[in-house]
């Protein structure tokens, strides 16, 4: 059964979607106001998915959506009154999975909570690419840069420094960035 | 206006989402049947959204999604009633931006062809990075390749081949990857 975190930012609004979600099965584990500090609540909770009912998400909701999806990433769906695009735009660019305008039916939930999922282990997927290219750039870069200091350490040319480098690693059973770093440290200390 | 091309899979609702599409004012511009060819048709058509009607989208269906958006991407909305986890992933990971179950109602299209549109670019956006890393990472591995063959050539040092490479860069104008590409092809010739 699915943990759901509910925000309600409006008064007059509380209830009706805790109750399609409660008709629909699912478990509502908090309910609070968009007063509150959303990642901390997220830490405590661990919920497994956010669902945030607003009129219209402020900058403030904005705010809070970014600093889960950075620090605890976490399907989140917004159900909101606001057609406005730049809005929907913000609002996924900030992580929301599924923005929905209008209309919260029990029937429905399900699939839109299903998809909102699926979005979502998508969008970490591709940044957990972009990620992991980003640490292979600056572990290439590390590595160069501790290649060129040790070739001046051992007055050598760049494959056998290279190849010094390799053998390290593999003697020790370290990575290549691990043995470039050690190297860097070392010429740090060196001066 | 939004120039929809409308793919629909099932003779029994051929009209009922093109008639929810121009009652809320779109123009649709295409509607075939899913056995067509997709990405011939989107290059034709050049639509600013592709909307598919499908009971259940099929692996057929799956690759011409992917097909256009490796080629051709555009927002791709997909209504349908198959709710199976699995084939909202497969779907979504195909590159559809808003996977919809049941319900079409003319009033709530705009909202959903928005927040797909808004998708799509948010989409696009991370994939353009991931992308440009890509060419990055490729590019640094070129021109180490080039400096170490230019080092050999000049039988000289890794830090006077790299300032070799940049003043002939800056002095023809050049980014340095075109001059490290001439270098390889350049040694390539020399053998």
């Amino acid at each position: 059964m699915l943990r759901i975190l509910l925000i309600n930012d409006t008064a007059k609004k509380v209830g009706r979607l805790k109750a399609a979600l409660t008709e629909a099965g699912f478990e509502v584990i908090d309910e609070s106001g968009l007063t509150i500090d959303l990642p901390e609540r997220v830490e405590t909770v661990r919920p497994d998915v956010i669902l945030i009912d607003t009129e219209s998400p402020g900058r403030d909701v904005m705010e809070q959506v970014v600093l889960v999806t950075r620090d605890q990433p976490r399907p989140i769906v917004m159900f909101t009154d606001e057609h406005d695009p730049d809005v929907m735009r913000q609002a996924i660019k900030s992580g929301v999975s599924a923005y929905i305008v209008e209309g919260i039916h029990a029937q429905r939930l399900q699939p839109i909570l299903d998809v909102a999922m699926a979005r979502f282990e998508s969008d970490q997927a591709l940044r957990a690419q972009l990620q992991a290219r980003d640490q292979q750039l600056a572990e290439r870069k590390r590595i160069e840069l501790a290649k060129g200091l040790l070739m001046k350490m051992k007055d050598c040319n760049e494959e056998e420094a290279y190849t010094l480098m390799r053998r390290q690693a593999m003697s020790r059973q370290q990575k290549l960035i691990q043995v470039a770093e050690q190297i860097i440290a070392m010429s740090e200390l060196l001066g």
